[in-house]
């Protein structure tokens, strides 16, 4: 389980006040694993605030929240609420904050991704809908029907290679839903590992794409880690990141930067940072806070300090 | 815990498109237990998907889902989401597919016992609301105020003779709401049980009983159970229900079919059956998948293989 | 965990119609623990009901229900669903009944402390709406934005001096809330703990506090707390409670009697009540009832018997 206890700094925007904030958390995980006669592991994990509730079916128990596996020589094949193929392979930027501080506007240290369970640019889903015509038009644009219940994803390391394919089902209670799919590899060589990811997700009403290459190297204790992204097919886009993480003993600091180029006609540019610092305490318990901001207008930074709990 | 994994035909309708489907879960299962200072034995069990919600006040916390029991010399008394006296004593049939198939109007290996979790044929509870008068009036018919808070089971083996009584509080948050008990014998010698069970479902609007004569049978490693029932006071239908399941070294097969003969003027017959086959890889890891279809108009056959996982 | 099974009298109104209802539960409940290097202290618990739901974002997991905590010398900091600085130090009357039984009017063993998860007399954070003037007038007095997030709690115990301090963030959400804080303190000299405790709810549209005296005495086996508040600013009213609870070897017997005298203009005057008994059977499992009612008119007597299990 984990828990974290500490204040957070929630800013203001026109409509909102939320200054200082008490932020808590207590959580448990269940692990579950075995072996079957033949050798092949399978298992699944979920938090006790992922089990669902049996009444609603959702949650975990209806593969909406945590993850089952097999996995062996071949690979693993998860099926749940899994990661798209490139961030299985990439994953995100250093966490910021004690309580993963998330910036007014809604970005994070989390990369933009165009599917699984990040699913950031998720235009490809929204519901565009136009009512009347001429000056009283009225455009609505609404998320759509993402979450087309358990996804597919499988990942495999073969000597310096690594490789990864991920899938959505299509489905969403007997409608069609936004199709995802995406294929991702990766290639280590000493302390440089580079790789390829390319996502579609094939929606309703927009279809997009997302080709992102990604680099990591290691220097002593820094890791650096950089991205940069081509959003095609009805959308148009780039997207550039760079994150870096150092531990000096007990501490360590982390940051990242990440640009979304928007080339359409909306032009709607933003840049998002965060940085922050942790200090282990030893035992599972470890000091941290953070700073975040993105530079969309009317909005404060956002910062945290606090103490995180593992156990 | 449990987990599973795979694919699912859903099937096709009128109005959904469902076809193939990923389908994966995972729970965890709490299992309580203890024994006064007398030798009393209690306990409990519930999923972490049944624990309910302290701020909704349902699920096990509020005895609507799992159950508790106290057991001695004098038999089990069970109180929570508990079976009726029927279902205690004579089980259903062998479940069909990974993921527990049920078919697109809605028919599973379930035995449709009136009382109880399962509440097969809950017509009791219907709500008939009729608006307006003659050739104006509209007659709605939707399912009543069935669940009842918990419920009450006993049941108890002496010698070769099991017996069970169930019944409900009837009452839900301070309206009556349909009231349920049932009683249930069974006698077994060598290899074969054969037992009757009595329910009745005394409703608000409708009142239904319902006899079953059931006996199981097992011949080295098959085992067979046949069951038929009559429905009566406001309801008149029979029905009829056979069930096989057969071991063979690491395989299973087995199936069932039920049919629901319905007297009454709607004349609403239905047959259902489903057929499938499990293979043990050892471990607690189970490769299972079946067939399920019904007899009504318009629904497809459903159909599964997928991984089962016991933790 | 714990679990209880029993029936129970939930009594008549005018518009219910209760009487007797089968009651039973299961829970678990998660403790976590952990030290740091230095000797710090740290943990959480919630029960698995309390998890809350990720898609929700509610319960523990968002620190709205169970809590979080750090230790040391200095005392214990906690943060969560946390009870009031009076509370932390006065506890409330013996608990009556197998379930915890709440009269009618919606009374209880509780102390209606001003602050923290008893939120008894929580008048400070009713919103008042009034729609049109004069004779048209509509007043509207609903449950304002009580629950402000997470809260902080922090008690010490130094030799014979006990003192605990609580605060609310005041936000909810984005909007202000009412901000609670209560101080409170306690000496404890031979068999008897004297100790006074000041809460504050400075709601949004009415302003109250409240001042605590309580006492606690043990003669034998014998446990009397007696305590008196007076209501302050906004509202005008004095509470009285007094408790008793005995043990004779493995039967406990207790009970309470608790009077609101308000001084306002509403006159809203109630006295309430509680008597129960329970005998310990050994391993966890005890045999316990009770009664209790309160002087509102048109509220029946409640009351229950069954079995209470801790795993």
């Amino acid at each position: 389980g984990d828990g974290r206890m500490g204040v957070r700094y929630d800013g203001q925007t026109a409509t909102t006040d939320n200054e200082w904030n008490f932020n808590s958390r207590a959580r448990v995980k269940f692990t579950l694993s075995g072996q079957t006669d033949g050798g092949l592991e399978f298992g699944g994990s979920f938090r006790a605030d992922q089990a669902g509730d049996s009444a609603a079916s959702n949650g975990a128990a209806y593969g909406l929240e945590g993850s089952v596996y097999v996995s062996g020589a071949f690979g693993k094949v998860e099926m749940g609420d899994v990661v798209g193929a490139s961030e299985a392979l990439f994953g995100d930027f250093y966490e910021v904050g004690y309580s993963d501080l998330t910036t007014i506007g809604g970005f994070s240290n989390d990369i933009p991704y165009l599917t699984g369970d990040n699913g950031g640019f998720s235009v490809a889903n929204q519901v565009v809908t136009t009512i009347g015509t001429g000056t009283t038009a009225v455009t609505t644009t609404v998320a759509g029907a993402y979450t087309s219940g358990p996804n597919l994803l499988y990942t495999g390391t073969f000597g310096a290679f690594s490789v990864a394919a991920s899938m959505s089902d299509g489905k969403n209670k007997g409608a069609d839903a936004g199709q995802e799919y995406a294929i991702a590899g990766a290639y280590t060589f000493g302390n440089y590992t580079v790789g390829m990811g390319y996502e579609v997700a094939d929606g309703d009403f927009v279809d997009v794409d997302m080709l992102t290459l990604a680099g990591v190297a290691k220097f002593g204790n820094t890791s650096v880690k950089a991205a940069v992204s081509q959003l095609g097919k009805d959308a148009d886009a780039n997207w550039y990141g760079l994150g870096v993480s150092s531990v000096f003993g007990a501490t360590t600091v982390g940051g990242y930067v990440q640009k979304l180029d928007d080339k359409s006609a909306a032009d709607a540019d933003v840049t998002w940072w965060g940085i922050g610092a942790e200090y282990d305490l030893g035992g599972g318990a470890v000091v941290k806070g953070g700073i975040a901001d993105d530079d969309l207008s009317g909005t404060d930074a956002v910062a945290d300090l606090g103490i995180k709990f593992s156990f």
